[in-house]
């Protein structure tokens, strides 16, 4: 089996989600960094595979392919009988409320967490100026959205069941950085469930490996 | 087989996305209003099927389910055989293709797109103030997604290839209100690939009973 290629530096959280979805399916990747900084995603090949010029990018055999979870719903089903099996769950049932939740991520946690994200820990980094009035608004959002994981997460012990899925690996990366880049870790250790949680898909091997990762030099350059 | 539920009124983007699925699909359906202004989507009854006390929520023999792309996925699924077989692709690249334009959609199109049908089509009508620098904002992001789709839509008739599928559908709600409810239809209208695709989708059986679903009377209450 030759490796699929994922091109994007892994502390983007969206390149994150798609390594630690491959890490916990045992497929062989090629990470091959994209020089963001060098504008490398705006480059007129790098755009032939991922339009909108963001990260990550991904080729397997016969496809490439764009957005995350995307990408993580396709290496779930092409290489179902490999690594963790039931990460997008075993029949379709199953399958139907891991994707209501990874929606849920996508729709109504991601914005706000990736907002503090980058506000809190990229933003003063890259010498830009915050903007407190989106960072009061995305805590006000996330706190709501935190209020009712921590009432789902008393009723099973994962977003959608009691086994570890899709659903929850896709809100690794941004609440990795909430915990250790910026100062509203508390939004969630203070609630019971949702620390819980975290402490649970957080340390699984695969993630140990993403963070590992993001910590590392730079792969080779595209 | 009997009918499946849907919650909350077609007027909303996210139910109108639905329904229209459940049209390609052929699939029997009894929609049951939620009345939003009377707070019955925050009713804890309603909260059980629907965590985040939006619409819609949906049922079927088995299962209950929110968030509209989630839905819509599991239709095609469930209902594989029959109504629009294409609607999500036949073979797992196809799906796949279809599978990142919805999250497309749902990550780039739909927020600027939502931002401005608010703003400038429901804030007028709720008597709410507009956010001039949101809406001028949302404009420019727009635009942006608006030029790669034009691009794209000059290299196969639809985003996922050259049949209309569940990615084309998704775009439908946000854009019909754009184009009849602001005055921003241009955005659309002036790109001629992007004008050529949306009279194509929006000529569909399927959304113009949409259409008229939402212009009628509500259905009765729960």
């Amino acid at each position: 089996m030759a490796a699929v290629k994922v091109y994007g530096p892994p502390m983007s959280t969206a390149v994150a989600r798609v390594l630690a979805c491959l890490l916990e399916k045992e497929v062989k990747f090629q990470l091959i960094n994209v020089d963001m900084a060098k504008g490398k995603h705006k480059s007129p090949e790098y755009l032939k595979i991922q339009p909108f010029g963001q990260v990550p990018a991904f080729e397997d055999e016969d496809i490439t392919l764009f957005e995350s979870r995307s990408i993580c719903r396709y290496v779930c089903d092409k290489y179902a009988a490999q690594g963790n099996k039931g990460l997008y769950g075993m029949n379709s049932l199953v399958k139907a409320s891991i994707d209501q939740w990874i929606e849920a991520e996508g729709q109504s946690f991601n914005p706000p967490s990736s907002a503090l994200v980058f506000q809190l820990a990229f933003a003063p980094r890259m010498k830009l100026k915050q903007d407190p009035e989106l960072i009061k608004q995305s805590e006000e959002k996330l706190k709501k959205v935190l209020d009712i994981y921590e009432k789902r997460l008393g009723e099973s012990q994962f977003l959608a069941g009691d086994e570890f899925t899709l659903a929850d690996l896709s809100h690794l990366p941004n609440t990795q950085y909430i915990l250790n880049k910026t100062d509203r870790g508390e939004l969630f250790t203070s609630r019971k469930n949702v620390a819980r949680w975290w402490n649970e898909i957080s340390s699984r091997e695969s993630w140990k490996k993403v963070v590992e990762m993001q910590s590392a030099p730079p792969a080779p350059k595209s």
